[in-house]
């Protein structure tokens, strides 16, 4: 008998439902706050930038939410996503846990961005939305929302960070393939741009810019809207397609619930979308399973945050949301993890950090591509430096299993490849990596 | 009922042999020549470059070859891979034919090479090999070789061609995240390396010398061996392992044998993977079903070459090949698929081409890419450009069904990712592309 490494669902048997943690929590969230008049916001005011299908998502009372037919087809291009067992990696480390892996990086994009942006394209396209924009960083969550654009026939126009314009063509090529209109941030469409180039002709930008820029591009153009790729409830939702599979595939590999369940967290929505199915089991009593968000030392909004009411935006534009943050204005180093610089953080994710139903760690960016180096020399796989944390907890876990004995089982995100990252692995490879710390 | 769109496998239903096809052919092929001699060569030539096992292999009169069970569990690291319906490429031509496609894409160097990478490094493992050296352009095949190396505790060499080595850092990371060593070549490390840079210090390298380096390298070197990524038999062999997994899932389809049978060449690795258990079928008598081969027009192999005796390298020290050849020093010019750049083409798909069981075709590289973003705006994925190749052919063949009402049924070989192309595809978008022919 070999020992199976991937367990695969059936198209037929991909889930149809998306779930909302929300009725599950031990107390509802506190409401975001409309930023001039700090009053609960009303669905109205989000109106401008947001489509009114997905402002009911945000605010939805419902357990379970259908994923909509034509959502549906587009995930079956990628989805079911593979549940795959590290067996070389879990000899390596001479370790008896059980160590599983969801793996996001199979989608067209290259990870589980495409969850949620198939779905808002979907849910703007139904609601006469003509065109989208957004942000980005280092080009996941905008090369994920130009694919889903074009399946449903949107222009789609992304406002990219300048330093990440110019210094990762390849992102920008992703997003032009897929038919994005791709301006390097700060530009000269939107007034919040001309402010900034008139001050600093050559600023790089940053992300706080580029939402600003997005924002008002959105609203000043018909039938425009704005699109978030995290932190939002409606966004988390989209994701949890991840964790229901994984509930899917752990029994088929002949599991009961896991021990332990980890995912990195910048804004929160891989993590959630993996954990939050199985929190709903741990809230219904069934196990006392732990559940582990992964974030840099360069960026610990968990770990090194406050608990409180915060703007999700540099220039104060956003609505005030109660989570852990590390101040608006918090600009955060360089660190080659991207995806994982945000200021704040999920406010469910916030909620159930607070009500400490789940577990925060922070690690070294050199600490986290060493077990990347790791994964690769067994799993095969080159992983994207988000998901390489997730990867430096879980071989921690193990390695505790190592030395104690116990027969742990545990099951990560692996939310994304590293094939557009590798850059990064160079530098720590040949050059080698920074201790970075937050600075509080 | 919903389309269904994948057909997996179960990893119980990974096929157990490879095929081989030498003991089916119309007539036994010719044997290689000793360049000195231009005698038949002997098992005993080639000994210090290959190991045991594999020179075995390489002239076996064997149908089916057992795979070995440590390779069994390595492919399982990612195989079976899945076979796709291409339902929306389907609805956007318009199109009677049911187009299937193979992924490759799927293996963790993100290319078909690593199916014979890992074999070949088990079997010089096997035969006491310590260290193995090899050549790379794009380095496709260096990296599928490193990450086999590093499984089996081999060390591994690559010259990496000079422009590639400083144009392409992205790879030649990869391979150092497998632990693999990377020479810029021409390189010191050889005689044939020094001798080039000294007339020209400037030297940006080439496959040829790559070759010689490599070859020299594993030579001088205790308990070294040399590996070639496509164009020997045994190479082909290890390939069809894509074949046999496809025959099972168009059965798994509800289809019978397909009417079309598409792949790019290069030296003809990944066609012949996919194409040989068919071509089985078809000399068995069971369907007179068509194989096409697809090369660019800058680089016409088999559209513009001839059959002859002819060497594999540039500088005449491989033995004599009976293959299609557009002459060992025949210098392609520099398109945007590289590993469709070689003279020549593996001996056992000329002599399928000589004897008219299979078909060959040759595209503009303007004409590939722009397939290429039909293919990524339907299903999503974005394609190696060599691939693209067989893409471009698909849509010719089932545009042809459009305008004729044929339902045939087309399978193509998707034999790698174009994650690291995006190069290619900026400048094929922003730049465009200039027509390349072979000027014979």
């Amino acid at each position: 008998m070999v020992d199976q490494h991937r367990f695969l669902l059936k198209e037929s048997e991909l889930p149809t439902v998306w779930y909302n943690i929300v009725p599950d929590l031990p107390h509802p969230p506190e409401p975001p706050l409309h930023p001039a008049t700090r009053e609960p916001v009303k669905p109205e005011d989000l109106a401008p930038i947001f489509p009114e299908s997905l402002i009911a998502q945000e605010a939805s009372p419902q357990q379970f939410i259908d994923i909509p037919g034509e959502v549906l087809d587009l995930y079956r291009l990628w989805r079911p996503t593979p549940l795959l067992r590290a067996h070389r990696l879990e000899r390596h480390l001479k370790t008896p846990a059980r160590i599983y892996y969801k793996y996001e990086g199979v989608s067209p994009a290259g990870s589980h961005k495409p969850n949620t942006a198939v779905a808002q394209a979907f849910y703007n396209r139904k609601d006469g939305t003509r065109r989208l924009t957004t942000e980005t960083g280092a080009g996941q969550w905008g090369s994920a929302l130009t694919m889903a654009c074009h399946f449903f026939g949107l222009e789609c126009c992304v406002y990219m960070v300048r330093v990440s314009f110019d210094q990762k063509p390849y992102r920008r090529v992703m997003m032009q393939t897929w038919g994005g209109k791709v301006f390097p941030s700060p530009s000269e469409n939107t007034q919040a741009g001309k402010d900034i180039l008139a001050k600093h002709p050559d600023s790089l930008g940053s992300l706080g810019i580029a939402i600003s820029e997005a924002i008002e591009d959105a609203v000043k153009t018909p039938d425009s809207k704005y699109s978030l790729g995290s932190v939002l409830n409606h966004v988390l939702l989209h994701q949890t397609i991840i964790g229901e599979e994984a509930l899917l595939q752990m029994k088929q590999a002949g599991e009961d619930l896991p021990d332990v369940v980890v995912g990195c967290v910048g804004g929160g929505s891989n993590f959630a979308g993996l954990a939050f199915p199985f929190l709903r089991e741990k809230m219904a009593g069934k196990k006392m399973l732990r559940a582990i968000a992964v974030e840099p030392t360069a960026c610990p909004t968990l770990t090194g945050g406050e608990y409180r009411y915060d703007f999700g935006d540099v220039a104060e534009t956003t609505p005030l949301l109660l989570m852990y943050t590390l101040g608006h204005d918090f600009i955060p180093p360089g660190i080659h993890a991207g995806g994982l610089r945000y200021h704040g953080m999920a406010p469910l994710i916030s909620l159930l950090h607070k009500e400490e139903l789940i577990e925060a760690r922070a690690f070294q960016q050199a600490a986290v591509f060493e077990s990347a180096l790791v994964f690769a020399g067994t799993e095969g796989i080159i992983v994207a430096p988000e998901a390489a944390h997730a990867v430096k907890a879980v071989i921690d876990e193990a390695e505790k299993c190592t030395a104690s004995g116990e027969e742990k089982v545990i099951l990560f995100n692996l939310s994304g490849h590293g094939y557009l990252d590798l850059g990064a692995y160079d530098i720590y490879i040949n050059e080698g990596l920074p201790e970075v710390n937050h600075q509080s």
